[in-house]
């Protein structure tokens, strides 16, 4: 049996943020061999990644002759030239997650059909076509106004509570989306592989920051009852076995005041939700990222501790050349793991790091996750 | 007050191997500007560090003109130049571990008489100059015959049975150590930082490989009493006291059939008996080595969980283009961590990578240990 040598493919990645580094930081452990394309010269992944090009991510031009003498293709941000990708794939490059999930998913009124079309619950929804055709829809508010596209790490994403709030719907295809009085949001990270292997991660709690729209901190496991973590795992691992996908995959649930848990968005690539994973489970979802991707058997997904992550966001009144206050005495208590992603600039709620802690126990856990967010600041 | 910022100052490492490798990794996550220097231009280092340089560790020039833009210069090898850095050092660059540490590191007869000078526990010993000083010793053996400098990785020390071996004592200045007929060999890692705090990381035990002597694996914690674990733990704080070093230092011992701990020998720097701790330790050897020669507050040295660690060694009758042989079969065992240390080429005994086991159950971690032993082969 002539067995396939992973270190003998090229991986390249679409996009060189924070996600990129870490999955590099993972990589390296299996000696792969990764290029990088990012637009921005200063992305965090520039000085780690053996092969850096700069370029844009829609243009198709630039994805296709980046991914041109690359074996497989993944991607850290969902907003690239997915026609690109095809023709790579056309080609008979490996691009995982495909094309077609990618396109799906960056779309949030196809995404909302896939889940109707499939009996994944989700909350009610109805598509709109600009700001004039919500007014329409006064009767359903308050709801959720999302743009169909393009939305990312909080934008795109507003709040429509009443009549008065209609004048500032997006003036663009999107979607209007009951808004849900959910008890907690939680997230399932899965993965699969070419072999249709699938793997869950323990639901995580995600507290979101309430100006931001960015998750503050979370917990892991989330404080759920087992039939709501079932439900959860069930209805993540059911998305990416309809969507057919390779790679990692991101599920944010609500779970409303009837314990009922509706999909609200996903991601298709190393997310946010699962960064504590690098210190707390058996397996990273970096590396699980990787063993999808190269169709290795996926690893353990089972928590060694109770964990929390604290988003280090860019604190609100400061631009400029960051600076990190509080370092030390957050690093004086145990279990207390900084991650810096590299950016020199800092600019209000800009994701700067992360900080994952752990402690077997729940209590202190929680009190640490307030000392973190008390003490360390990026400052400029 | 004005506080430290450790992202604004240049680390320059000695060394671009394996352990300056997994520093990078874990440098990573507090964004620090690393340069790297090492006389091979395929070197583990090379393609994960921001600057790196090629030169010869153990020239004068080289290491002082590498080290004049750093702030801080640091190593992954004893054996470097070491007028170089008490130069860089009187012109106020930190160096850590400090010249005069690497100095009496790289000379075991220095060591050994550093141990007697502080009391330290160690196997009796007797100076020799050559090989026909070392035949007038013939009462004294067995005993193991050590180089004074520039033995390494199993090179350098060889065992003197009885007067037939006298004729392959080494013909230079060297030692002759008593041979312990030992129940256990262990380390211990302690850490210190510029403020003298001090913290010890749990005992492992350590097998080694019957002909490349070189670890073959380790568990932790080591099997020993709780006095025998004190005891070593006692010692390895007095070495890096006594020899009042800032950074991590590996202190290999020897327990006696009286469970006596002896020093073997010591390593200011990240060690084989420590690449477990990426995984398995609230910390990581890599960690604290940044956090010590940063002066930072030391980190949780505790172990969240069992492990085992097992050398992943180039197999004997292969040279050539690495390839790793058995990588899925393992990587399907719940625990397993893969760490290949990206060097193209194998010869036999070559340090190629090593695998990490967790296990919360010792005799499963065993036959883990055994398994990936007999699966995971380099072979050419």
């Amino acid at each position: 049996m002539s067995q396939r040598s992973i270190q003998a493919e090229k991986l390249g990645i679409l996009g060189g943020g924070q996600l990129g580094r870490m999955l590099i930081q993972s990589a390296l452990d299996f000696n792969l061999d990764i290029k990088i394309l990012d637009p921005d010269e200063n992305a965090p992944c520039k000085k780690v990644s053996g092969e850096f090009v700069i370029g844009k991510l829609t243009d198709f031009d630039t994805v296709y002759n980046f991914g041109k003498d690359c074996d497989i293709i993944s991607i850290e941000i969902e907003n690239v030239n997915t026609d690109a990708l095809k023709r790579l794939q056309s080609e008979g490059k490996k691009v995982f997650p495909q094309p077609e999930v990618i396109e799906l998913i960056q779309d949030k009124r196809i995404q909302k059909q896939f889940y109707q079309a499939n009996n994944i619950p989700t909350a009610e929804f109805i598509l709109t076509e600009n700001r004039n055709d919500v007014s329409n829809y006064k009767d359903f508010l308050p709801a959720v106004n999302k743009l169909g596209k393009e939305g990312y790490d909080g934008r795109g994403v507003q709040v429509l509570r009443s009549e008065s709030d209609l004048g500032k719907a997006f003036d663009a295809k999107g979607l209007l989306e009951k808004l849900i009085n959910f008890k907690k949001e939680i997230a399932v990270i899965v993965a699969r592989n070419e072999h249709g292997e699938i793997t869950s991660f323990p639901p995580v709690e995600l507290v979101f920051h309430p100006e931001a729209n960015l998750v503050e901190y979370l917990f892991a496991p989330a404080e759920i009852s087992k039939a709501v973590a079932l439900e959860a795992d069930t209805i993540a691992k059911k998305v990416i076995s309809k969507l057919n996908m390779v790679g990692l995959l991101a599920v944010e649930m609500f779970v409303d005041q009837d314990d009922q848990v509706l999909v609200n968005e996903v991601a298709p690539r190393p997310h946010n939700s699962g960064h504590q994973t690098i210190e707390a489970n058996y397996t990273s979802q970096y590396e699980q990222h990787l063993r999808a991707i190269f169709d290795l058997p996926l690893g353990s997904t089972e928590a060694l501790i109770p964990s929390a992550m604290v988003n280090l966001l860019g604190e609100d009144g400061y631009s400029g050349q960051a600076k990190y206050e509080g370092l030390n005495a957050v690093m004086e208590q145990k279990g207390v793991h900084i991650h810096l992603y590299g950016k020199k600039l800092t600019k209000p709620f800009r994701k700067m790091g992360h900080v994952t802690i752990v402690d077997r126990d729940v209590a202190a856990l929680k009190e640490k996750v307030n000392f973190v967010k008390q003490t360390l600041k990026v400052i400029a």
